[in-house]
């Protein structure tokens, strides 16, 4: 192997290690036997597999997979750095943008040029949420932690005392990206009020 | 949305819970940070993310990666049932297929049936390593652990006294995959006994 191309991949390795930093990253999400927090490396895999499976209910038939993939493997990159912000707390909310922005750049740009460049696009695209791609991808985003909630007694909304109004309204735009997801997602939201999981 | 729609997608849903259990099956290679166990969500997750960098690296350019991605996601899924079998421990290796198939049975027939075949059919092929998409799998699959180990110093080669002729035999297939990934990771064993994190 020439030098250029030695120096390429030892380059993207050092950037494979950074991001192993994507484990200690917990969310507010328990998983279901353990009840542990989360972490975004074991969320971000989730919601691939779920594309996997549900990627036939997306509302848009043509969809490029293998990009939502993309986008949904990188998508909480930014939170090496920028952390976690929890979908209910709306002063974290009102700078994670901004805080995100300055972490893309960082973590983005450890790898070549090239593929700073790609990722750099795939994440805006997700966080745009303007093409089919992006939506479904979102959509898996917001649905994967409501199915945990749910699969935990409403763990992480009772903690912060969620109603649902909130969560109707944060999550809706799952039907942006897939109807019948959302269609699910909402008998799903009625049982957890109706179950006490989730204040009404 | 009718009837029978309702009941695949349902049923789709309750998979997408079972398998969150891959998130409580810990490996023995250990996170870079906080220096705990691996657990195989986040090591998939992983191996996906590897795939974006390095997938140029591949012996076959013409790589159909939404198939590499595919098999990564679910190649460990049998290990819900059959636990996670350590790379050099050679007894549980010998009966590690056959309980994974058990596995793939229960596990994949949660799916309907037209799924339960193409994910058992996307592991058949991973497992037997014989597509240059599942050889450039196996090649993340083996190299990404030997990362960690190296950036741990050593971590599970030092608990489990593994010498670094086995580690050779064991990731040699790497070159399968991906010629110029396996003369990066033979540099990396050479380095490893170097500085005593790696029996000779």
């Amino acid at each position: 192997m020439e030098n250029a191309a030695a120096a390429r991949l030892a380059q993207q390795i050092r950037f494979i290690l950074e991001v192993d930093r994507l484990k200690e990253i917990f969310r507010q999400t328990l998983v279901t036997h353990s009840r542990r927090h989360e972490n975004d490396a074991e969320h971000s895999w989730h919601l691939c597999l779920m594309v996997l499976v549900l990627a036939e209910h997306a509302n848009d038939r043509d969809l490029d997979i293998l990009r939502v993939l993309k986008m949904l493997l990188l998508h909480d990159l930014v939170e090496i750095d920028a952390g976690d912000t929890f979908a209910y707390d709306e002063q974290g909310r009102a700078d994670q943008h901004a805080r995100e922005c300055r972490a893309a750049e960082r973590i983005f740009g450890l790898l070549p040029p090239d593929q700073a460049e790609e990722f750099r696009s795939l994440w805006d695209e997700f966080e745009a949420r303007e093409t089919p791609e992006a939506r479904f991808a979102a959509a898996m985003d917001r649905f994967q932690p409501m199915l945990l909630n749910c699969a935990t007694e409403g763990a992480a909304w009772r903690k912060h005392g969620v109603t649902s109004d909130r969560v109707v309204a944060r999550n809706r735009h799952i039907a942006d990206g897939a109807e019948a997801v959302w269609t699910h997602a909402a008998e799903m939201i009625r049982q957890a009020v109706a179950r006490g999981h989730l204040l009404p």
